[in-house]
C-alpha cells in the first residue's frame, strides 16, 4: 500500500504546485490534540498523508524543481532505504555489524576511484572514506580533527583555541562558520575572504595569501581553509591547486567542499575543476544532492583517518570487543561526530550498481544539456542577462539591473507555482538561480520554466517597481 | 520484491545466529574492485545482499539480541522511512517543505504530552521540542547553546572558554565527554563523578556540590550537567531533583540524558524516574532505542530554543524567503548543529497512531516482565548474583566474583550464536547485560538465553580460569 501511495505520488507529481502553498500553522487545527490510545489502520493515515500532508509538502522530487540544490531521490536510492529500514542495524563499530563497516569502506573506495580522487584519499592508499548524514557533520569533523592536531603542536595552553584562525569566501555555505564557532574557533577569526565577479566569484589565492600573512603577523595561527567546488550561491569553483599550495605553505588544512557538483567529476569531462585536490587534506560531497541516493549520504575523504580519530575517538567499556581490541577493523564511530550511524553505504551502493557508471554519467550530463539550453533561452532574450559564467546544471540570471525587479519577478515565478527558483546575492547582485537536477526532469520542463519566466517578466510592471 | 526480501527476512531471522560470525576483511574479496560501468538487475544485488551482505550482519531485530541497548523496529517505522525517502524533501526550513517542520512540531507536543513532560518543554508551554538524528547531536547542540549563553555573561575574553566546566558522572555515556571535547571544553574540564554500588550507580548529590564548589573555588564557571535516566552500564538513574537543585543554585544547565529508559515514561508507573525533569533545561531519548521508529530518531525538548537560536541560526542570504524573514515560523535548523533534515517526525508519527499509545505502553511493559522473569531466574541459581537491582528492561548479573570467569563466559555465550549480550563494569565490577527491546522478542526467547548461559557456565572450566 505505502509502495503503491509513492508510486502514485510519482505519477501524479507533476499535479502539484512546486511550492507548497500553505500558511503558516495550518497543520495544527487538522490534526488531534494528542496522540491516539487505540491504534489506528494504516488506510487511515496513509490518507491523511493524502490530504492534510502533501498540501504542504514543497516537492523537491517535481520535474520542476529549480531550487536551492537538488536532493535525488532514484527507485535505487529509495529501496537502498527501504532495506536499512528493514535490517536497521547500528554499525557504530565494526562487530556490531560487519557488514556495514566493510561495505561502506568497499564503497567509498568505489566511488573515490570513479572521482580520480587521488591514491592517498582512499583505503588502498592508506587514506579512507567515510558516509555521514551532511556536509555540516563532515566540517564538523574535520575541523575538529585539525583543531586538536594543531592544538597538540603550539600547545593547548590558556589561549590556544582563541589564536586559532580558520578562512573562507563570502560564497562559502553557511555550515562552514556555524562549524567553526560550535568546534570553538572565535568569531572574529572566521575570516571570510570576500570574492567578486572578476573571478567568477571563486576565491583568490592572492587574497587568502594576504589574509594569512596579515594573521600571523598578529601573532594568530592559521589553522583550516574550507575551499568549495560549487558554491551554493553561484557554483563557483575555488582554485584548489593555487590554494592548496598557500595552505601548505601556512600548514593549514584545506577541506573541499564539493558538496553538489563533486558528483559531476565521475564525468571525466569535469573532473578538472577538482585538479589540485591533492594538494588537500580532505573532500566531500552529499550523494544525496546529485547522486541519487535521497538524503542522507554525505561522502567524505581524509588523507589521514588518524587525526579523524585522535580526536573522535571513543573507548567506553560497555562497547569494547576483542576485534576492536586487536585492532584490525574500522570502527566508525571513531570518524565521525556521533556514535550511533545508519546503514547508508547500502543505498549509495544500490545506485551505483542498479544504475551502473555509464548511465550515472549520461544523468549528470543530461542536466548539463539542459542547464545549458536554458542559458541559451536567457541569453536570447535582451532583457535578461547570465550573470555568471554556467557551471555545471546551474543558471544565475536577472532581468535588467534592479535587485528589486529581480525579487519580484522570482515571487511572482514561485507564486504561479509551476517552477520553484531560489535566489543567490553575488557581489551585491540579486539573481535568479536555476538548479537543473530533480531525477524526473527533462528538457521539456526546462522550457517550462524559461516560459514562466518569460510570462512572468512580460506581466511585470518593472518601471512601477524601479520607480518606488 | 524488495518487501518480500524483507518480509522473508523476519520470517527467517531466528535462523541466522545473531552475532555475526565473519572475520574481519571478509567482504573485500567478495565484491568486485569497482563500481560497475553497466546497470545490473535488482535480483542480482538482492541476491548478493542475501549471499554477502546477510552474513556479516549482527541481527539488531534478531529476538535474542539482548546487546547495548534495544534499536527497534516496527512495520510503521519501516514504512515511514519508506514514505520518508519517496517523499525526499528536506526540511531546514518552514518553507523548504511546510509539513516537515508543522508535523514535528506537533507530535512532539503530543509525545512530550505522553511523557508528562512538564509544559515549559513543549510549543504550548513556549518551549519545544526538535527530532535530530542521534544523543550525541542533542548533547553538541545544548552544550553550544549554554556555553554561548554563559559566554555571553561572563565574556569570550581570551580565556573564557578554557574557564567552563562541565559535570557528568564515571557512568554517562561516552559522546557527553566527546560532545564537551568537540564544542571546545578542556579536557581537565571534564568533571566525571565517581558512581558507586551504594547509590546503585546513580551520580550523587552531595558528590556533584563538593565538585562544582571546588571548581567555583579555582576561578572555574561550572556550565553544563548530563544527568542520566537509563546509565548505558547498568540502566541507573541519576536522582533529577536534588541534582536539578545544585545545578539552579549555581546557574548550571541541566540536560536529562533518557535516551534509552526515557520511553518508559509513557507508562504511568514508570514516569516517576523523571520526577524533577522541571528543574532541567533539556531532555532527550532516543525513540529509535526503544520506542519503534528504527534509526534514527532522537527527541529533544528544551525550555528555551531561543538559547538554541541564538547559537545554531544561520540566515545566508540563498536561504532568505518571506515566512522566515516575518518570523512566524519554526526553522528547524536553527535549532540543530546540521542544516539539512530528513522527514523524521513522519516515522515517529506513524508509529504513535499505528500502534496507539495503549499499545505502546502494553509493549514496553511486556519487556520488562520479560526482564523481570530473567531475573528470577538469576536469582534462583546460586552460583549467579544480580549485580544492580534490575531497571527498566535490563539484568546485570554476573557469575561469581572473577571479572575474567565473566568475561569467558560471556565470549562462549556469544560464540553460541544463539544470543547476543554484552558487558559492562561498573565500580571494577564486570557484569553481564540482557537488555531486552527487539521488537519480536517474546518470553520463550529470554527463557531460551537464561538455558545459553545456563548451559555455557556448566561447560566452563571455571577454576581453570580463576587458576591461570
Ligand atoms: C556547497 C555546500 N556546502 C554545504 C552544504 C550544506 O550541506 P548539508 O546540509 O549536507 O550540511 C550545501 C547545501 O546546499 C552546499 O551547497
Ligand atoms: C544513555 C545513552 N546516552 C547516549 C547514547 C548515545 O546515543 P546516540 O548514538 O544516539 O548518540 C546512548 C547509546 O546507547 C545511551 O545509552
Amino acid at each position: 500500500m505505502v509502495i503503491d501511495f509513492i508510486a502514485d505520488y510519482y505519477n501524479n507529481i507533476e499535479h502539484y504546485p512546486v511550492l507548497s502553498q500553505v500558511k503558516p500553522g495550518y497543520l495544527r487545527h487538522l490534526l488531534p490534540r494528542s496522540a491516539p490510545l487505540a491504534a489506528e489502520p494504516i488506510e487511515e493515515i496513509i490518507k491523511d498523508i493524502e490530504t492534510h500532508i502533501i498540501p504542504g509538502i514543497t516537492h523537491w522530487q517535481h520535474p520542476a524543481h529549480f531550487a536551492y540544490f537538488p536532493c535525488t531521490a532514484s527507485t535505487a536510492g529509495i529501496l537502498g532505504e527501504l532495506l536499512t529500514a528493514g535490517l536497521n542495524v547500528v554499525g557504530f563499530s565494526w562487530v556490531a555489524s560487519p557488514a556495514a563497516t566493510e561495505l561502506e569502506a568497499i564503497v567509498m573506495d568505489w566511488l573515490g576511484e570513479l572521482l580520480n580522487l587521488p591514491k592517498p584519499f582512499l583505503f588502498s592508499g592508506n587514506g579512507g572514506g567515510v558516509i555521514m548524514g551532511t556536509t555540516c557533520e563532515a566540517l564538523l569533523a574535520t575541523l575538529v580533527a585539525a583543531r586538536d592536531r594543531k592544538l597538540a603542536e603550539i600547545g593547548e595552553g590558556e589561549i590556544g583555541i582563541g589564536k586559532l584562525v580558520v578562512y573562507c569566501s563570502d560564497q562559502t555555505h553557511c555550515a562552514f562558520a556555524k562549524a567553526a564557532k560550535i568546534v570553538g574557533i572565535k568569531q572574529g577569526n572566521v575570516r571570510v575572504v570576500p570574492a567578486s565577479k572578476t573571478t567568477s566569484f571563486g576565491l583568490c589565492p592572492d587574497e587568502l595569501v594576504r589574509a594569512v600573512r596579515s594573521d600571523r603577523d598578529r601573532g594568530l595561527v592559521p589553522l583550516f581553509l574550507c575551499a568549495t567546488v560549487g558554491t551554493t550561491p553561484t557554483a563557483a569553483v575555488d582554485p584548489l591547486l593555487p590554494l592548496c599550495r598557500v595552505a601548505r605553505e601556512h600548514d593549514i588544512w584545506v577541506h573541499v567542499d564539493a558538496a553538489y557538483a563533486g558528483a559531476a567529476c565521475v564525468c571525466p569531462e569535469f573532473r578538472h575543476v577538482i585538479d589540485g585536490v591533492e594538494g588537500a587534506d580532505s573532500f566531500s560531497l552529499n550523494a544525496h544532492k546529485w547522486f541519487l541516493t535521497t538524503l542522507d549520504c554525505c561522502c567524505l575523504w581524509v588523507k589521514d583517518p588518524s587525526a579523524l580519530r585522535k580526536s573522535l575517538s571513543t573507548n567506553p567499556e560497555y562497547l569494547r570487543n576483542q576485534a576492536s581490541d586487536e585492532g584490525g577493523v574500522i570502527d566508525y564511530k571513531d570518524w565521525q561526530v556521533t556514535l550511533s550511524r545508519r546503514f547508508r553505504c547500502l543505498k549509495l551502493w544500490m545506485v551505483l550498481r542498479s544504475n551502473g557508471v555509464a548511465n550515472l554519467r549520461n544523468f549528470l550530463r543530461s542536466h548539463v544539456r539542459m542547464a545549458e539550453a536554458f542559458e541559451k533561452l536567457v541569453a536570447e532574450d535582451a532583457r535578461f542577462e547570465i550573470v555568471v559564467p554556467r557551471r555545471f546544471s546551474m543558471v544565475c540570471f536577472r532581468m535588467g539591473v534592479a535587485n528589486l525587479v529581480n525579487k519580484k519577478l522570482l515571487e511572482s515565478i514561485n507564486g504561479s507555482g509551476r517552477v520553484f527558483m531560489t535566489h543567490a546575492v553575488a557581489g551585491g547582485i540579486y539573481m535568479l538561480r536555476l538548479a537543473v537536477g530533480a531525477t524526473l526532469t527533462e528538457a521539456r520542463h526546462v522550457a517550462e520554466a524559461w516560459k514562466v519566466v518569460r510570462e512572468q517578466a512580460d506581466a511585470m510592471d518593472v518601471e512601477g517597481i524601479v520607480g518606488c
